[in-house]
């Protein structure tokens, strides 16, 4: 028997930077009559993404924000609870743009995929099997291009992310350097996700370690701080070096656009690339990713962790926490205890 | 009859930035006896490159620099006037690195190579068809990609290589658009290479006008010049766009490295790719190159201009002037009136 009342997070205000709680407000509210052609998702896992932060800003992104009073943004996973759509029968696994919501009515276009791997947790669909997987695949390979004994380094190393772009790294035959926040991710670094080497950005000799690691050897630096850490590794691209941009974690701002050191004349001199990538363009590269990230998972390849936060009125402050480094792992809510 | 005493133009002290006049010193040499395996060339031709304040300056660079008390490393042309290779004839038109002086004892390998275009002037061998024609070619071609339709845009577009980079362009079927500095520049922009806009970055609304020329829709940036005309071109890229690094003249000093606006959420957003090159690395291409520039001139698809001063005794101050915008086309110092 279906319930009728649906709570959702709506964006309230629209911040200038990271999202707080205050940014967001929860409300409760009819589940509207379902039209022809839509499903009625009832979400399971919400996911929490860096990349909200420039969902919901006004300027210098990538996709229209969120509009004020709109259901935030968000992937989810959930079961088909209703359909009124011949393709889409009730009970199936989906994941999809569903938003920060306990019921989604959508139409179908919403949905990315149903999950069709069995033998693996729902929730992976939205981290290791979804746009977190697909982002480090796609990153690393394509654009990074990695050769067997290069050296690859890669910020927010035990981020949802980072954590699988070492790991990928790793199993294409590559040294592996990760920079992390704290004692704790550093180890997890080290032990779980396997780094060669694994660097606190806090220590306060960490542009020595560094330097130390890296000796202007650096094939591949995987990019998603932007900032101090970057520019101390910019530093030690080796020649031909590929710097993937996938996000820019730690610059609170972008209006105006901070400074920082050119890199023009080190680009040039070291023959350098420098490339940014929004996911969201490379849908044809999934089937592939995910083909590579199932059988890494199941031959036992690939580690991965989730950071998950139980109950719907955790999310206002989710994203904020992201970017105090407060999760270890790709960050999840839970909307029911026992899924 | 051949003289026995050489001008040489030495790298006197070390600049830090820019090498002015008084960096150099002329001298008065014996030439050396020949060794074998080495040909003695008179040359012609001295070339006159932005990209020697790189081979003179201690840090930041991609090739050992000229010592102190050396000749000055240059490209240069002229004829084989004495020879102990059995391959390399008297009378043969050579280009290669030999240095700013009237002559070069050197071995056979500092020959680039044998000048065959008997049609052509010996002084292109050092521009249109040297490291100028090769290095527009390559990097707009090879790095920049284009497409007919898009939009090219050319900083220093007057210059020795971004005036070939802007009319390459056109013979693509791109649009172009080129900065330079001053009128004068501006209308050769327009009249001799093609551009279907000009702009002088020295007029006081160059940003809105820029802003007006491209409209966001800038899918390749030639850039030869980094700083606040990068600054201003790189917020009008489109979605996809290339910004090739091939110089930055408008930067006096790299140490420490300028501030500029930080470029990752720019390129990240736009997905843009920012590449820098140097042509020494790719020898490979230059065959094609020519072949492509040589029948271009001869169908008189591509024109250039030479910056002539005559007499070594201009080296000193030529790289400097250079700087100061004073040429127009490519700079060569002449050695013998009537070559």
């Amino acid at each position: 028997m279906l319930t009728t009342t649906n709570r959702q997070v709506l964006l309230a205000q629209r911040p200038d930077g990271i999202p707080q709680n205050e940014h967001f407000r929860i409300v409760e509210t009819e589940i509207p009559p379902l039209k022809i052609g839509e499903v009625l998702v009832r979400n399971e896992w919400l996911s929490v993404e860096p990349a909200m932060r420039g969902w919901v800003n006004s300027v210098g992104n990538y996709s229209k924000p969120v509009g004020i009073g709109e259901v935030m943004r968000s992937f989810a996973a959930g079961r088909i609870v209703a359909s009124l759509h011949p393709d889409w029968d009730v009970g199936t696994p989906v994941t999809g743009m569903f938003g920060w919501q306990e019921y989604a009515s959508v139409p179908v276009s919403a949905i990315s995929r149903k999950v069709g791997e069995e033998d693996l947790p729902l929730s992976t669909s939205l981290g290791v099997m979804g746009i977190n997987g697909v982002t480090a695949h796609y990153g690393l390979l394509e654009i990074g291009q990695p050769l067997a004994g290069q050296t690859v380094v890669v910020s927010t190393a035990a981020g949802a992310v980072g954590s699988l772009v070492g790991q990928i790294a790793k199993l294409y035959g590559c040294r592996t350097i990760g920079i992390t926040g704290g004692e704790t991710k550093r180890q997890l670094c080290l032990n779980a996700f396997g780094y060669d080497i694994a660097l606190d950005y806090k220590s306060p000799d960490f542009e020595s370690q560094l330097r130390t690691a890296c000796e202007n050897s650096v094939d591949i630096y995987f990019d998603n701080t932007s900032g101090a850490i970057s520019d101390t590794v910019l530093m030690q691209l080796a020649l031909n070096a590929r710097v993937v941009i996938c996000g820019t974690a730690s610059i609170p701002s972008w209006t105006p656009p901070p400074q920082g050191p050119r890199v023009e004349r080190h680009l040039l001199v070291k023959r350098a690339r420098m490339q940014g990538f929004v996911i969201f363009d490379h849908d044809d590269h999934e089937p592939k990713a995910r083909a590579d990230i199932a059988r890494w998972l199941r031959e036992g390849g690939l580690q991965y962790r989730e950071d998950i936060l139980d109950g719907i009125e955790n999310a206002p402050d989710a994203i904020a926490g992201l970017y105090r480094g407060e999760n270890l792992g790709k960050r999840l809510i839970r909307l029911h205890k026992g899924v």
